[in-house]
């Protein structure tokens, strides 16, 4: 049922959804998508079919919502692309996997360039070729009428490998606390963003394009890890999900975070001295570089890419977050952070 | 990092998703969503594990938008709820497979009554509920801002169960094809409700819960169908994708029609009468009741649950579908009805 389509030139302003349509939407963006390792049945049926030799899948799902998780005056499509995917590829390496495939839905505004969209799918897919995984299947859709804003549903499947998935709720007292990958980065970059600046580019591109270190969950998981998450809403509020799942106490040595976080002295200095932020507030509470947190038995010898920042007591009083003994509250209070992480709904 | 929330009553009309927070919200939903058998990990990680004892996962997603798939005037929570399953477990279904645990992204508005979301959420775990199936796992975050519509995405994983997957592209001339399911009971609830009516029951229940005939996946499997596809967007444009990806021409016999879904005579013609349309208008262009249209070698036996409408052709001119020899356009025209299926952006 193909209807022929009028002729737009790529890139013509005239060249949007509306007038390509649904289907010539996707042509334009499956042609831009790759090919996942593990598609048995890729894009263009009613279902795609993934391989999983492992007799499990790993599924995690975030939205993001233009003018709240992105805006496409601070970030290109590819951006969009690339920082969509990075937030479910790193869920899938807090669990010990790998990402085998995406799934995408979208909601825009039918005046929307077809060449963003063509972006987004290429950053998408930028993002996921090193590990082997593409977008296998979609769903495109007008947004609501009246609402100009995209929203971008992702969904990631991944493959254990033959690894015990590693929970949030396997903290144990004596566990060491340990950190892989950059925080305060997107924060810092998003501060400088919101000032209306775009430099220095080390912490803008951290927002606009996160670098998460996915193979570090692998290696975590081989090395007997026993909680692991992504740090998507900050290091408090993050740690504080591993220590409430645990019943434990996460307690974090600020001389660690330091030595991990702010040294040797970078962007993050010198972004805090221009705004009058101090930089530990942003790395106890920016989110979207999404580092991994993990905790390892006492003796495990912490695997490459893994920095201590901390130990597991008993939750004696309640599960919770402490920075040197102090409530996790009270120390981002102490660095002047309003709140432990992204709150939504805000 | 779980801070005291204001304590409202449930049903409150300040019990909205600003006031319970994102991760109240979370824990409301999910006191809803069941248990999906397959889940080894269920909600509450970064991620969830699903067994496929297939050593394949089937994946696809549906974005459902307020003002576009739904009004929340029209259907309730509940309702949306179903609805958003039903146009997944269809997808699933149409390969063969049955459903074993959905992922679901949630975009709303913060003055969104928790009881909304609730009422999705059971929606959801209800219509999965007879697969074994259920949510284990999510999203929610806060609508663009001044956006007042919600975005409800939804990913459906399935197994297979060690069936080959039926492809949209195994359609070969000489083939049967056959319908299972209801058609144009959804698009004349629509058109019901459009006219400010909410009678007959029959067809605005079927436009707010679709009923998809989900066993008749498997069996056609079993029964060697060449192709299936699930009818969303009506019957012409969903045949003509299987026509076209199998390079075919599927003839349906337009007798066969009526005998499959106008006799004996019902609330289609009931619908049709009062509002001055030709009821094959809404069977061969209403989509969303997710009836099931597949293709069989001619020597099988039709699985019960399945009708004969129509033969596959050779595709000498090129794919495409025909009523009774007549081109899909004409045969459209012939009753009234505009267009050949649903058409985003439009």
């Amino acid at each position: 049922m193909s209807r022929p389509r009028p002729l737009v030139p790529r890139g013509d302003p005239a060249d949007t959804v509306r007038v390509v349509g649904e289907f010539g939407v996707i042509a334009r963006v499956l042609a831009r998508s790759g090919t996942a390792a593990a598609a048995e049945v890729g894009p263009g049926d009613d279902a795609a079919v993934v391989r999983t030799p492992d007799r499990r899948v790993v599924a995690t799902t975030d939205v993001l919502v233009e003018g709240r998780h992105f805006r496409r005056d601070w970030s290109s499509a590819e951006d969009v692309g690339h920082k969509a995917a990075a937030a479910n590829l790193a869920d899938v390496a807090a669990m010990g996997a790998r990402t085998t495939a995406l799934v995408v839905g979208l909601a825009c505004p039918p005046d929307t360039p077809t060449s963003w969209l063509e972006g987004v799918a290429t950053g998408l897919a930028d993002e996921c070729a090193p590990q082997g995984a593409a977008v296998v299947g979609g769903d495109t859709v007008a947004a609501a009428p009246g609402s100009t804003a995209v929203v971008l549903s992702v969904t990631a499947l991944g493959d254990l490998g033959g690894r015990a998935p590693v929970l949030r709720s396997g903290a144990r007292p004596g566990d060491v606390v340990a950190l892989a990958g950059r925080l305060g980065w997107s924060a810092a970059g998003l501060a400088v963003l919101r000032r209306g600046f775009s430099s220095p580019l080390a912490v803008v591109s951290a927002h606009r394009r996160p670098t998460p270190p996915y193979a570090a969950g692998q290696v975590a998981a081989d090395a007997g890890a026993t909680a692991m998450c992504d740090v998507s809403d900050g290091l408090l509020a993050d740690a504080g999900h591993v220590a409430e799942a645990s019943g434990v106490v996460l307690d974090l040595d600020r001389a660690a975070l330091v030595r991990a976080c702010l040294e040797p002295v970078g962007p993050l200095q010198q972004v805090g001295s221009a705004l009058g932020v101090d930089p530990m507030a942003w790395v106890l509470s920016g989110g979207e570089d999404h580092a991994l947190l993990a905790t390892f038995p006492r003796k495990a010898r912490l695997p490459e890419g893994w920095t201590p920042v901390g130990l597991v007591r008993p939750g004696k009083r309640g599960a919770g977050v402490r920075v040197d003994g102090v409530e996790a509250a009270d120390a981002l209070a102490a660095v002047g952070a309003e709140r432990a992480g992204h709150v939504h709904f805000g």
